[in-house]
């Protein structure tokens, strides 16, 4: 065991605090690494403020991870000591489903295990996430970052927003030739712009905010259409071949469905709170189009996404904030009033 | 010109009773035929009553026709007096559009002539149906039909009710090794369980009555659930490859969806009234499921459709009317008092 220093929730209406608590000693195929960077995604104030009705107190947010290995297992091969690296929002599977036999863990048949708010594999413990010094994690669940030095606080949203955007568009074949729709310029919405522009397709940002138009222009969209704005919808009429819609809050489906081309999908990684107007049936049958879900990415995917956005020079716009500025940036998060992550540099912990 | 005889609705509330009309004669590269045999779909009631709001009286219905060929033009090349030929949903399309140019006329980006209730290409007169005696249509919407004489009636539901459920089995690759839901058993429900069946998928019939048990079996279904059944649904959780949902009243869709695997779809082909209650996106998410539309099939397509169930033996189950017996049809149609489809014998217009 050793001793690890983190911020955690202790109930649903708590700020979040110094805790301190116990990691597992690395087994011979875990990685430990110290946290450098944690990006805060909005499920970790889902959980901090037990929204989502499962959550197990303590609770240690964070599951946008980069941080060096201090100490690898016996039986790790892929990893050394010093080596940058990655955890995302998962730590462990079953690795014996269907699922995590094609490298799709997150679909694991019998449930991953999340980075925080467990339960571990076979002792069904609670896990503790990155708002922490260091961290213990299996080798399979521990990706490379191959990203120089000065990006790696930008690269740490890569590992929760980049893949649940990177892996619907490799899912529909996004590519070049293809006009495809990034629904909402949020956390999600800012690297769907980039991944998709970076894929080679004619990117078109829809948001609700005129004010938003001139950073999608620069982040890589082509196009951007305020979707208050009937006319302007109205003139993408049947002419998409894939929309990501990254938008949580519920919102008429109908109204991006309309702008699919036949055959064309609407895949959506935002589940609202309370249900989206019903979409309209018609509208999928005349065009035989889709609507689909899409969950992260399996850790194969977001090894892949990682090494693409090293390639093509991508991370995320961030804004660098101190541990203790923590319910501030989930105060601002709740008014959008981030461009476009808020990542925690893990040496003000 | 040429004098046809048929059966229209002349307003929304006035029964079908017999009409006079002309049909145009044969363009070159026209087929004239006689009508033997014309099924009665749902639609054909709608569009009687005026109740999607856009029917152009008098009406003639009727688009589930089988005929044998009494003059062709002189650019004919597929079909010659005396054979034995199919009309289903569209008479014409554009012909220039990306869909026609795909064999997907249905998605016709100009629009498909409906073979009733128009508008004719070019002229936007309005298209008489299969309620009459004979018909003009041109010569690339004709099918070839390869049925024995003796299968003829019942053949003639593959037109509409048989390509609606094969499109979407063949779009999303239904077959052997397959578990295959289709949900509802009526017109198309019972053509979807015997197409599926040939395909070669075990399909699972669902239906909210217990006593369709028996037929479903007898039309190739393995299994049998009724949807009503919360533990009956709950052992089918994540086990469908795809699943056909024929069903246009409005009901609840997660029921069904929970039902399919990781990555599968479940397709609609009905459009109810009134909308569905919003399905569950986290449903779609968690598996990355799909939610898909139908719109009936291509020409080439239909017949394809039409060459297989020649091939495997599959026709329509149908009880034979005469052709003023059609109220008391619609009548029972409203009660699904019908197993599984109403034909109308022309020779007894």
């Amino acid at each position: 065991m050793t001793q690890a220093q983190g911020y955690a929730a202790t109930s649903p209406s708590s700020p979040l605090a110094p805790f301190s608590f116990e990691r597992r000693a690395p087994n011979p195929q875990d990685v430990a690494l110290d946290v450098l960077y944690c990006g805060v995604c909005h499920s970790d104030l889902h959980t901090a403020r037990n929204e989502w009705k499962n959550t197990v107190y303590p609770s240690v947010p964070g599951h946008e991870i980069v941080g060096r290995v201090t100490a690898v297992g016996n039986l790790v091969s892929k990893f050394k000591v010093g080596d940058l690296v990655g955890v995302g929002c998962m730590v462990d599977s079953c690795q014996h489903c269907s699922a995590c036999a094609e490298d799709l863990e997150q679909y694991c048949e019998n449930g991953f295990t999340g980075t925080y708010n467990g339960p571990e594999q076979g002792t069904g413990a609670n896990t503790y996430g990155g708002y922490s010094s260091h961290m213990v994690v299996r080798e399979s669940f521990v990706l490379k970052i191959t990203h120089s030095d000065a990006d790696l606080a930008a690269v740490a949203p890569l590992l929760c927003a980049g893949i649940t955007t990177y892996s619907p568009l490799r899912q529909w074949k996004v590519g070049p030739g293809q006009k495809v729709g990034i629904v909402g310029l949020g956390g999600l919405g800012h690297m769907g712009v980039k991944i998709a522009a970076a894929m080679g397709a004619h990117v078109v940002l829809f948001t609700t905010s005129e004010n938003k138009r001139a950073d999608a222009l620069r982040l890589g969209a082509k196009e951007v259409v305020v979707s208050k704005n009937e006319a302007e919808m109205a003139a993408h009429t049947n002419s998409f071949d894939f929309i990501l819609n990254t938008v949580a809050a519920a919102h008429n489906l109908d109204a991006f469905l309309a702008l699919l081309k036949r055959d064309g999908t609407m895949t959506l990684v935002g589940a609202p709170d309370s249900p989206h107007p019903s979409p309209n049936v018609f509208g999928l049958i005349m065009k035989r189009r889709r609507l689909a879900g899409s969950l992260i990415g399996g850790i194969k995917e977001t090894q892949e996404m990682l090494d693409f956005c090293a390639q093509h020079g991508i991370v995320s716009d961030i804004e660098s904030i101190r541990m203790d500025q923590i319910e501030t940036a989930y105060s601002r998060m709740l008014k959008s009033d981030v461009k476009y992550r808020f990542v925690v540099d893990m040496a003000t912990l």
